[in-house]
């Protein structure tokens, strides 16, 4: 095996993040993220989204912020609606349904939600006998490597508005998609547009570790109550703090994200010059190239990969992923390969 | 303030633990546990105690791993027996209970649990109109800092099996109950009378991390299912992986027990030269002095530590703790300050 | 509003489950369903499906049963496939989820599962990241007024077996389905066929109350307390006793489900000589008419009635249902009524 | 066996009440509770206790009363303080856990809770390690049979106010409270001084059912949809409706409850005529007498009774319940043998 384009979580950290992590280690720290680390990180967040009055948890992987805002958020009786692709509808294992709410999904395109989509989930539920529904999730950069424009985000929050929905949203891969160069919506925008987002660390080069921003006011009392309980509150919570610090200097964390979708685009501009199809528009560090079959087992020979799904009798999607630490030769070797093969 | 006394997980990583995690950091490394760094140091887990059988998990935090366990293993209407001083029954937030099971409650003594309070406990239920017991949850080292003997482990085990309950072993301080001069369970011993336990990483030098043993059959079945959709599938596992190995590479972890503990020996020597009444046996690296709350308050002035309770008008259960980084001139500071103090 | 074909469920009881109610309500009685009523009731009942070996318990109502055998039946992480109409996927305001558990949904067909859907949602879930499908939730007769025939369930037994997928049957109006003319399925057909299935009272003629009937040994274990624990278990549980004993002396039950067959069978034939289309085929006591919206407000001025769902832009499907009470005078004056506005 | 006296709850309804069930029986009603017996019966409630802004809802049972108020009322981090003996912290099946709650027991008085062991639950619980309490639960009558007066309930209320705490009182024997010669709370005191409390038809001649009255708004919001989703919405809602209508016409409910006071206070006259001494004061129709066990296995021939627990070595409490139908040869059958065997 030449290279892995699994994931984007297959290497440690970043250097810088690394470094950040080994210098705090000797020293003594306030516990389950009460300490310095978390404050300066937290201040720079806040800082970086002209948002004092956020309030930022560090919790140190994504299901955890899903399942512990939504539980957190919901009433028992009360759902969310989520893309079919979304993460918490596929491949949490059921964690929100563990936490006692319905997941409505609804189609989706390219990953992402609409608010016609939005607006027909809550019509359809119309009385006691179903669910309540009262949040939209959403991903950004999506399960697909697509991005969510301001006028978009925009149109989604005036129909969260209308129906009295919270809007979340799962940023696991936010720098990627804040990176990319299709997009207009800039970190103070997310803030302005959600209730709660989270900014991923362990997809962007920390050893682990999200953090959330809690924009409403009502989602914010007794929050830390809720981190416990789902056995997320990480006891050592500096480690987090000193991570997230480091991407926010300097905006590390952008420039590890514009790495990740370069690597990403050079892939993408190859097979485009294939005439290879994608299943969604190649946007930040995910690809999700329709190859044939026989292609694609081939390059999983020398690649590692994942097979999204059957395309169709001799097809399938493919999805390859680029990260913090993807050398410019595993590109170049995967490139001369995809070339040698779809010719 | 001097130096926190306040709990053993105020500091990072020790050293080698850190250069494990940083030498792993630029490799591509298998995603979710499923890796070589997990495989060798489960491989030297399993081998620790002569259990070739073993499934080995690693999750990020012992609250983690206490609710991952009991959801997993307790049908709906099932419920675990604790002390009342026990973790899972005060200081997880109800996070047993979140995953909807009862945690019945006995006194216990010194923290842990006789064969007589477990079948009482299990006596007092008689009929579907009340929850059943099916799991017993003791820790080692206890919350009050004691060890169990050999001879009260064996006794509780056949007690749970004439009773047809689980056995769990919350293990966050089992290098220090195992590194206790007192001590005289092997780590085998244990393996061989519980049905799963774990193995404390985050108190013991690690960044964050316990090691989960399950030896009964039944609860091995999908797990991983378990461990996943409560949100504690570490995406990076094999930083988990390369911190335990490097904990059972030449017993390190076991060095660092025992430095805590010998750090708190010289302190509960200190106090009781001093004829300081202590609200538990000083075993391990907590110790719980029953200190004058004038005297409590002046040494809280230099040193960091916590007031575990009161204990009568003018008398509180101090908790001093040392960790693996606590350092001989704070030992020593500490009792040259308490001996000042108590003469 | 001349009569309501909203429901089956809007009259009291039959005058002979009335009676037999009464006739046990000033005699002493043993509690929560351990008593001779409920002795006589499940002998008779077992004595039916020819199966000595069978649990029954009665429970007051078809989302109390639905949700407690679901909840009792599935591991934390395990899902229950179901058709989009199923009652647990759209009508119980979240009660499965509210368990714990995720409900996957397939199309269906008139309200039935394929094993074909059954296999594709099995296989779409391929590891612990996912949820695992682990029963199998279909209604006879549907929602949609729909049946199985025996080829249907032998096929969907079938593939739960290749699947290890238990089967669970929702006879809320089980007894409307066993009435129909085109029914070729026995109460000892479904008993073989499926691991638990119900029996429903409450829409056929009884105050209120259902037959759970459990094949599965594994199913057996310990169910009063998941009865119990979710609150179902009714004290004064021989009014259920006596109730199912009326309805399974001389097949009561059956006669009830006859008469709401043909009832309906006559709206149908009105509507069939009127042209009028229906959403899903007309076999027990609940139709579904595709009618202008003009011609169903009309009919709404006289009858009560539900619209199902918008068909088009001028039409919808109405749901009209007839009970163990509508009188012959209610059926011809439908009949009149929907005659004069379709001509 | 001559009688029992194990429970309230081994007949059917008062023949008024059964008249009420069967005279709605071949009507057509509204469904789930929307009808006008429901409507007529709150009706009578809210006007008994001078409060039209209040909300009833009639649910099945005693179980499915709390198990709803507790799962709607709480956030998931929120904890309820109850009485060891009360009814949800021992005899639910952990209901409520089961629906992610911990109940927070104190040791209580002849049942009932005092405003000081509450606050003593309170402040134990001092941060976001620990579960939060939220809401205090009492019975009235306990499980021990013994009542609140207006002032123990005044200054539990206060107690609550000052800690932010909602009260719910457990009134599946409320009747018998209110008809107790010691009794000083009205029912209008009770909706003054309480959020939500219920009146139970179950144990006081009804075929089933308790009517829910919530006080407080927080808790009115989406009721029925908790109602619901838990699997205790009535189908056949005006059947309970009509039951509350005959218990709330003329105070039948009341006279009921003094009837079976009458009864149990003349078995008490009795006992204590014999110098046996009582576990709990006999105040309504539940009677907790210390006898020796050789004389409560004699009486055991003759009549149903339950041993409550054990008392000392040779003696055992007895719990003796009289009921809507107990007749008076039934007690004077056992008065006589109670004076033979005590004497």
């Amino acid at each position: 095996m030449i290279y892995s384009f699994m994931c984007d979580y297959s290497e440690g950290a970043h250097p810088v993040v690394l470094k950040a992590v080994a210098d705090e280690c000797g020293k003594q720290h306030g516990n389950y993220g009460i300490d310095e680390c978390c404050d300066k990180a937290a201040a720079l967040i806040k800082n970086s989204i002209h948002r004092s009055d956020a309030d930022v948890h560090f919790l140190p992987g994504g299901t955890a912020v899903n399942l512990t805002v939504i539980a957190h958020a919901l009433r028992p009786f009360e759902a969310v609606i989520a893309a079919k692709t979304g993460h918490i509808a596929v491949h949490e294992t059921g964690a929100i349904e563990a936490s006692g709410h319905k997941v409505v999904t609804v189609e989706g395109t390219d990953g992402k939600l609409t608010p016609k989509e939005v607006e027909d989930a809550v019509l359809f539920h119309t009385d006691e006998h179903m669910v309540r529904p009262a949040m939209v999730y959403i991903s950004n950069s999506t399960e697909l490597g697509t991005i969510y424009t301001k006028s978009e985000l925009t149109a989604l929050r005036k129909c969260c508005d209308e129906h009295g929905l919270l809007l979340m949203l799962d940023g696991a891969r936010l720098f990627c998609a804040l990176a990319s160069v299709e997009n207009d919506l800039s970190l103070a925008d997310i803030a302005a547009l959600t209730d709660c987002f989270y900014i991923g660390g362990t997809k962007n080069g920390a050893l682990f570790g999200e953090a959330l921003v809690i924009l409403n006011d009502n989602l914010k009392t007794a929050f830390r109550f809720s981190i416990k309980q789902r056995g997320h509150l990480t006891a050592k919570g500096f480690l987090l703090g000193a991570q997230f610090e480091a991407l926010f200097t300097d905006m590390l964390g952008l420039d590890i994200a514009r790495h990740e979708n370069k690597c990403a685009a050079e892939i993408a501009n190859t097979l485009k010059d294939l005439d290879v199809p994608f299943f969604a528009p190649a946007q930040t560090n995910q690809l999700f190239p329709i190859l044939p079959d026989v292609i694609a087992e081939k390059l999983g020979e020398d690649f590692e990969l994942s097979i999204w799904k059957k395309y169709d009798a001799s097809h399938s999607v493919v999805r390859l992923v680029t990260s913090w630490s993807t050398p410019q030769w595993a590109v170049d070797a995967l490139n001369e390969k995809l070339t040698k093969l779809c010719k």
